[in-house]
Formats: C-alpha cells, sequence, structure tokens
C-alpha cells in the first residue's frame, strides 16, 4: 500500500462559525451573484458597498468516493430589495449524491428542487440536522437577523455544478413579507362576563 | 425515474445528545462488549449492574454510496476497572472508506489503527472536527466525567466490520492515571526576600 491518508482534526469556532485552520476560504460579495437576485435595482443600488453574502470554510480532502467532504458556511443577514441573502446554490456535478446541513447559529430556510422542477424546503434552527438526498439541487438563505451558520457533510466524488442554476433559478425566491401572523380579538374570550353584568 | 428520495430533517437535542425522531436506537451494555475491557475482575464486579456505556441514535437512510449515514453518539462516563468507558470500535466494511466526528459536548479520546497496526489518536472536545480517514479503525473513549457526545457522517455504503476488533483489540488502551500534572514547590518563589530577612 502506498502511504495512507493520516488522522487529523480540525476545530469549528462556536462564536464565528469559522474553522481553525480554516482550509479552502470561498468568500461570496454581491458581485458574485448579483444576476440571481430578483430586483435588479436593488441590486445596481447595493453594488457599491458590494456586501459580502457568504463565507465557506472547507476542510481540504481528496476528491473521491474514498472520503467526505465538510464544510462550514456562514450566510450573513441582509436582504437585497426584499429577497433575503442566500447561497448560490447547486447540483452536485454526479447528480445522484446527497449531503447533510447540521444547523449551528441563526436561523434559515433550505430550498431543493430536483431537474424536474419538484420543489421542497426545510427550517433550519439550530440542532436542524437536514437532508438532502440525492438529485436534489441546494440553496440556503438566511431569513433571521443574525448569522446562520451550518455545518455541510457530503461525498468526497460528488463535486459542485452551478451551471443550470445560475441560467434558471430555482423555483421560488425567499422574501420578506408582512409579519406571518396577526393579533386578532377572540370573539369568545370574556363575552360571559359581559353578558353576566 | 422512479419516485426519489424526499428531503427531511431530524433534531439534534443539545441537552441530551439524542435525535428526534430517534431513528434505529442502538444500545450497548457491559454485557455487550465485556470481553474488550483489560480488567477481567473489574468486568465481573460490574456485569450485576451491567452499565449503558453508550447509546447511537442513526438516521435511517439507504446503504448505498448516493448517501451519507450520520448518526449522534452519547458515550456515558465511567471506567471498568482504570480503563474507561468506550465504544467498540470497527473497521468499515468497505475498508477505504473515511468518517467525521463532530464533538459536540463532553471530551474523549478517538483512537484509530490501521490493519498493518499503525496507531493515531486526537483528543476531542466541543468543536473537534475529527477525520478518520479510508482504512482506519476507529474507537472513540469518553476520558471526561460527564457525557461525551458527538455526530459522525460516512459514506453510505461503508458499512461495519467488527470482527478484526473483536478478536485482537486495539493496539493501546485507554487507562486512568495519577493526575497528568502535580503541584510541586518552585524553588526560586519568595527565595530573595527570606535571604534579606
Amino acid at each position: 500500500m502506498t502511504k495512507i491518508f493520516q488522522p487529523f482534526s480540525t476545530m469549528y469556532e462556536f462564536d464565528s462559525g469559522a474553522l481553525n485552520p480554516q482550509g479552502k476560504l470561498i468568500s461570496r460579495r454581491l458581485s458574485d451573484m448579483s444576476s440571481m437576485y430578483q430586483d435588479s435595482e436593488a441590486v445596481q443600488a447595493l453594488l457599491n458597498d458590494n456586501p459580502l453574502i457568504y463565507e465557506v470554510y472547507n476542510v481540504e480532502v481528496p476528491e473521491n468516493e474514498e472520503h467526505i467532504q465538510h464544510c462550514t458556511t456562514i450566510l450573513y443577514p441582509g436582504k437585497v430589495g426584499s429577497e433575503f441573502f442566500m447561497t448560490k446554490g447547486h447540483y452536485h456535478e454526479i447528480i445522484n449524491r446527497a449531503e447533510i446541513y447540521f444547523c449551528l447559529k441563526g436561523k434559515g430556510l433550505l430550498i431543493m428542487q430536483t431537474k424536474e422542477g419538484e420543489f421542497s424546503s426545510l427550517e433550519m434552527e439550530p440542532g436542524t440536522i437536514a437532508y438532502v438526498p440525492p438529485y436534489w439541487a441546494h440553496r440556503t438563505v438566511n431569513t433571521g437577523d443574525e448569522t446562520f451558520v451550518f455545518f455541510a457533510a457530503y461525498p468526497g466524488d460528488a463535486g459542485h455544478d452551478y451551471g443550470l442554476i445560475e441560467t434558471e433559478g430555482f423555483v421560488k425566491a425567499v422574501m420578506e413579507q408582512a409579519e406571518k401572523y396577526a393579533l386578532v380579538a377572540n370573539p369568545s374570550y370574556r363575552k360571559e362576563n359581559e353578558i353576566g353584568e
């Protein structure tokens, strides 16, 4: 046998979501994905500042079926118009490869779709372990107002295919709306008392 | 395409280390691994109580190369004689498959070895992401006095091979020793003052 791969460890920093050593660090600013947001005027207005949308700390291991790729993603809070900051999203290059997301901080939405147009989403909060099955493209969205951080693991040979998402986008966009609930009067509360008086 | 696997999520409970839903739960008591400890008299003395050594909460996904197996392990604190509670340990059935451990609670030691007798260990504490490369058998040991909990992910097709570890054991055992440090007098502290008096 040729010299085999040796054990090692990486430290996850709970406060920041970063890894130490940092491995291969990918930083995505708005200019790296400006065409992916719905509101092009809002994009233009923000491009001067060119905000940092997310960072991925990748532990570097060989890209083959023996290994497990793993990384942490720090997705910052913010919006482009009323659309929340999000990752680019991708299929795996070997499309029938799954992925696991373990949310460690903040909150967000994981949106997924197949090439046949099937769409699905999962809410994530600390402790949520989300499973992206084989064949599903995946994108994460920060729906909160703090940093959204998750750990990801996927087969070493999976690879990334951004092409179709760059041209077609996802079936749905995640937009801020008015409060999802409203406080309305309960018509029966204290009614009896009123009648009794 | 036949009906494809649908996305889903599982909740990790930070206090206990358990999963919800629990998936396939494996519980190992001393009687399940009594021959693996060094001190057979200590084993006999404990077998009446037959303590729970560890539990594994397994999320159930298909066992093939498309998927990622994932689970949490709760390894309880305790000793058999002076040997710390530990997992059985195993090679993967497909031996060149890696595994990732993400420590979430407590502290422990991950010991590893190859069939050629090479041995390695990594200390784990919350935030440690340990990488078990292809070809390495792996066992975890609770070296602390609280519950040691970690999340694991490994290729869907890896499988488990306990046989060789059951017959041969690991190269090294993890035993409690006297404190790793001792408080000894500093010969120069306040010496000048004494001289000065």
